[in-house]
């Protein structure tokens, strides 16, 4: 069975580590989060961290996706370059960068645009000055529960003091939370549960901010698929979705068939007396992100299929099946005793096998690309 | 304590993450190892995958190196074009990628030198016919405990197969071994008994081949940091030992003043209540390897200190910080609250710290790198 999908794979012209997205795949996704979002009458700025593609972004412009987050001012400049002119950087300011920052706001102004930066310090307000020129949409960071960054929603009054110490000319915005929380969620009741909470925390600082026309900006794939609606808030800024990946199915976020990105790997071990394969593809390609697997192991990735007929698009997931170790270059699979000489009968050296990713976000960012059904370098 | 690191790292005009080098530091790291396989006539055969950087590798051969070990077709081609002759790729062959590996030999020996390659089955002998003319080292890969690759020790009549196969004006060259279960030691005494064992039973599997012509490759840090004598092998290929990290410190391969590189994140987020900071340095920067610190938490890195006086260099590992979490771009680390005032007195966004990764290998592939004293980038 592995060896029908490693044909298909070597008809790519793949001989090294690299990713595949199914196209098909990543525009359904799209379209799913882009049409619940227009109903509520939401904006969807979608986290562009986790593709980082210009090619993959034009697919979310063909949904009318008009802005974008990102996480990094090189991210932010790049996606500049490949012609989004509303881009919120929802990473708290690093002063060091401001220089850099300064010229991206002024030049994305100048096409009509908005640099969106995020601050929750008073001495982040104050670096902001030489941006001032750029007009940039300051976002303040609130704590919703996550507990990583933020001003905690239960105090305002920090918010007030750090609005105050704005340079002239420039005001806040909006107040943007991430309920990084919900990746340890497994149940779609308690997501819900955490997308209201953040959400209503949100308004409540506002209240206590008294600044009714501050934007409400929330995000991430967890709690946005696992509610009906986006009532309430201005924006949503989700990332993975575009993809999904294990870490995701396991959380509920998605079903099998949505998932859109997967690692090809060269196999250059094969040994049956242990049931497993040795691929080249290891912590430098897929990262060392791993889930925890019913057995307590680390679990990296699992086995998938090729779709075949009707144009080569991604399949299955082999359950069963699963990367127990990751080293720098190598990875090891592990496949059930019952199921090694079926599954890879006639597997050698040489052959390709397809890998889901735990994170696909940082698959994303270690692996060359590549774009399904034709293969092609995705740019 | 941590504004000084900060001035100091700021001096060198570094605004975002980074890896920073400490050249007198690696070098004396790479003098030691040297000095040891001289002594017992044993070849050094650096593994270059933990530096991967033309520099650091004209610091090997300061100290008369000759002959590298690479973990990838491509990195075989970097350091070749960076004017290395003699170099073994210690990674089971990729027979997709037998054309530009047989290209690559042939240049080699055009050069005097040779490529190496290991194999451990059949179908990769048979691959190897394109390559011939390269002439190049085939090694066995012998499987002497870690259970990870290569020929069961055990069985020398399967290496006998293996050998069998191999194309006209091929021979194999010697035996090569990977000792990885040295990284699950924590104890000297421990390391040793793994280096005997796994030099006598490659010797065992070369007198069951009947080949006493055969040399003998071995190679990790552990092992041969804790071992008094090469004596018994041709050669050994660590590589992590010219920088260490804190996975090495905890096995026991050095003391902390070995440790030659460390990353350096921009502060985003300072939080006296909750005795955090966070950073600008997350798992696209270091990585998600991790140690399990001694509350069960996973342990990512912890902060460290510039040595000032005298020229820059790296200084301490403060022990009681720690990196506690990492998503893709963020990084928290928790200091102890007794500490936390005297540690981060000053401390703002837009300062710099220091963060001794746990695998230096793996920061090392994802960072820009600086080398110390001056700063300079490192190619």
């Amino acid at each position: 069975m592995l060896r029908a999908t490693s044909t298909a794979l070597q008809s790519l012209g793949i001989t090294g580590p690299a990713l595949l997205v199914d196209e098909a795949r990543a525009r359904r996704n799209i379209r799913r989060l882009a049409d619940k979002a227009r109903r509520d009458g939401v904006i969807l700025r979608p986290h562009f961290k986790t593709h980082r593609s210009a090619a993959v972004g034009r697919w979310f412009a063909d949904e009318g996706v008009a802005g974008i987050t990102v996480s990094s001012a090189a991210m932010a400049e790049r996606f500049a370059r490949a012609g989004w002119r509303d881009i919120t950087l929802a990473f708290l300011l690093n002063p060091l960068e401001v220089p850099r920052l300064a010229a991206l706001a002024l030049a994305l102004r100048g096409r009509g645009g908005c640099l969106g930066v995020a601050i929750d310090s008073v001495a982040a307000a104050r670096a902001l000055a030489p941006l001032a020129g750029g007009e940039p949409a300051v976002w303040l960071k609130v704590d919703t529960g996550y507990g990583r960054t933020g001003l905690p929603w239960r105090d305002p009054a920090a918010g007030a003091e750090v609005c105050a110490a704005l340079p002239a000319g420039l005001a806040p915005r909006g107040l943007l939370a991430h309920a990084g929380h919900g990746y340890r969620a497994r149940d779609r009741e308690l997501l819900r549960d955490i997308w209201v909470e953040t959400r209503d925390r949100l308004a409540e600082f506002r209240r206590g901010l008294g600044r009714p026309d501050l934007r409400l900006s929330v995000g991430d794939t967890p709690t946005c698929c696992a509610v009906e609606s986006f009532a309430g808030v201005d924006e949503v800024r989700p990332g993975n979705f575009v993809f999904f990946d294990l870490m995701q199915l396991q959380i509920g976020s998605c079903g099998p068939d949505d998932l859109a990105a997967a690692a090809v790997c060269p196999v250059v071990g094969v040994y049956p007396d242990s049931h497993r394969l040795v691929v080249h593809g290891g912590a430098v390609h897929l990262s060392k992100e791993h889930l925890t697997a019913e057995d307590g192991r680390a679990l990296y990735g699992r086995l998938g299929t090729l779709q075949i007929a009707g144009g080569l698009g991604l399949g299955r997931v082999l359950g069963d099946t699963s990367v127990t170790d990751l080293s720098q270059e190598h990875g090891v699979i592990r496949i059930p005793p019952r199921d090694f000489s079926a599954l890879a009968a006639g597997l050698q050296p040489g052959d390709l096998v397809l890998i889901w990713p735990v994170h696909s976000c940082l698959a994303c960012d270690l692996l060359p690309r590549r774009v399904l059904p034709q293969g092609a370098p995705l740019d």
